[in-house]
């Protein structure tokens, strides 16, 4: 089959990597689309030592074991759990520490015509949801873990700084839950889509910063926390988004001394995400930039590494 | 009256420093006891830029304002609120953007025959609580912090990182609460007295970490928050009480993947530290040091300053 294969120092498209073996409990599926995302490219810098077929985002179609899900849309869960540790038994595969990663960690993921997924992390797409909203599944549950971890009023005030895909995924869910939503960002044209859903969003340099009880941190870069820390009041909550590898210089005294709570989110629930697509309480075709076939894979790749742009899917 | 006087670059010995002057619901009260906490020793090489009687732990006798505590023992808290903004009106003046913070913002603080503290922060303290005990009420009370912010289950499993004099607090609240708590410290010495209590503590040299669901980072240094960070269990909580001020290199990476949350801890509240005492539920008293006359300040702020020591105090 056709799939994009990183070697650990190139990416390549290869046109006959071997198909995924099928095994017992996994299905075999058919890849529709395939969102590139900020992790993909921080692997193909060499983040988590990663090699093989990267992706992690994907709708796609059963063509192989599941009997119930054969011949069905499925988007699936990247953590592949171990089934059997105590995170697991606490229905926290997610945090499984045996746990395989799709496309990040010793597991081969969606940049392919097909992929292997276990039974248990597969979740039917409803009928009316579009193959290019369902590929937004994965980052959105990653938006929905914040309404897991943090329970604002239903009219608190949130700021999430950073405009990048994820952050203006977190700005629509948290306006849907009813909260006072800023996004701040660099990007006019991005910000522009959520204001057409009455999300306040404002271009950083246009932003007077007040403290607001609830920050959403998605920037993606070392000094989000820091600017975060500005902003954040006494006693409020301050959601990490942005898995900023690298260390850097912090000081987290304004933290102890205002007593913030700092809270780490990474992966969500698929289902919220899924029943919100399926209402059509969310707007998230307006965020895809460009389709491009598999075949231009690196294109595609090179384009989504481009500062401003909107998501960058695959076709195989 | 006789204090001790930090001018920005020395600390001296006054014989006739100003008597505070009695102000409308404040109250003069003469100093039994005051401690030396780290904090008072970061102030001395110029943190928060304090000039002024530095010290913010005491227990006295009031001598003027306050006329139903005229001639009781008090202790006090040290923030002292503007009582009109939001924060004194949410009854967390400890938040006050206008605040002074006695001996460390503004207002002079406990290294002096007298002290003049507002009447709304004074806390009598119980008959049967010897001013030894009584002078801890401060760093006991941000020990009890942590139970205003978190909610151990009762046999929660807990590692409080350090030794200090907070350490050795917080890991006997957190045993009173119900935690079954190790306490990771430098100190055979220091650590021997928390087993008496029977409470795990252990020397760092000998300790096999164990992942945790809970962790109280005290070590006031800067490599404690990434040894935190690597025995917290995902999800997990991580209670960071050092006020490291200055920047230093650190990665929130594993916050993030694991989804720990981290909450920055601070002054505490008085009534359930001084209840405590009266029930005599914790064993202060051995943590003191050396008790020296207020005349030889100097000598005992050098030797507060050494590695290892207990509680140093002032008697004026």
């Amino acid at each position: 089959m056709r799939a994009l294969h990183w070697d650990g120092s190139q990416l390549r498209l290869r046109g006959t990597h071997p198909e995924p073996q099928l095994r017992e409990n996994w299905a075999c599926i058919r890849v529709h689309l395939a969102g590139i995302c900020s992790t993909d490219l921080q692997i193909l810098k060499g983040y988590m030592g990663f090699t093989g077929v990267p992706g992690h985002e994907f709708v796609g179609e059963v063509v192989a074991g599941g009997s119930t899900l054969l011949g069905k849309r499925v988007v699936g869960e990247i953590n592949f759990a171990c089934g059997a540790c105590e995170w697991c038994q606490q229905q926290l595969g997610r945090h499984c520490p045996n746990r395989q990663v799709m496309g990040i960690l010793d597991a081969d993921g969606s940049f392919a015509e097909y992929l292997s997924v276990p039974l248990a992390n597969l979740h039917e797409v409803p009928e009316n949801v579009p193959d290019e909203a369902a590929v937004f599944t994965e980052p959105l549950a990653a938006a929905f873990e914040i309404l897991e971890q943090i329970h604002p009023k239903p009219d608190a005030e949130v700021v999430v700084l950073g405009d990048g895909k994820l952050g203006l995924l977190c700005g629509q869910v948290l306006h849907m839950a009813g909260a006072r939503v800023t996004v701040i960002g660099k990007h006019e044209k991005k910000l522009a889509t959520l204001r057409q859903l009455g999300i306040r969003a404002v271009v950083r340099t246009d932003w007077r910063p007040q403290l607001v009880e609830i920050v959403i941190e998605v920037t993606g870069t070392t000094d989000g926390l820091d600017q975060a820390l500005s902003i954040v009041r006494p006693r409020g909550t301050l959601v990490l988004k942005s898995t900023v590898a690298q260390a850097h210089m912090l000081s987290l005294a304004p933290l102890v001394i205002n007593e913030v709570t700092l809270v780490g989110s990474r992966c969500g629930p698929f289902p919220p995400a899924l029943q919100a697509l399926a209402r059509e309480q969310l707007s998230v075709t307006p965020l895809i930039d460009t389709i491009y076939p598999l075949t231009d894979g690196l294109a595609a790749v090179h384009h989504a590494a481009q500062p401003g742009v909107g998501k960058v899917l695959l076709r195989p």
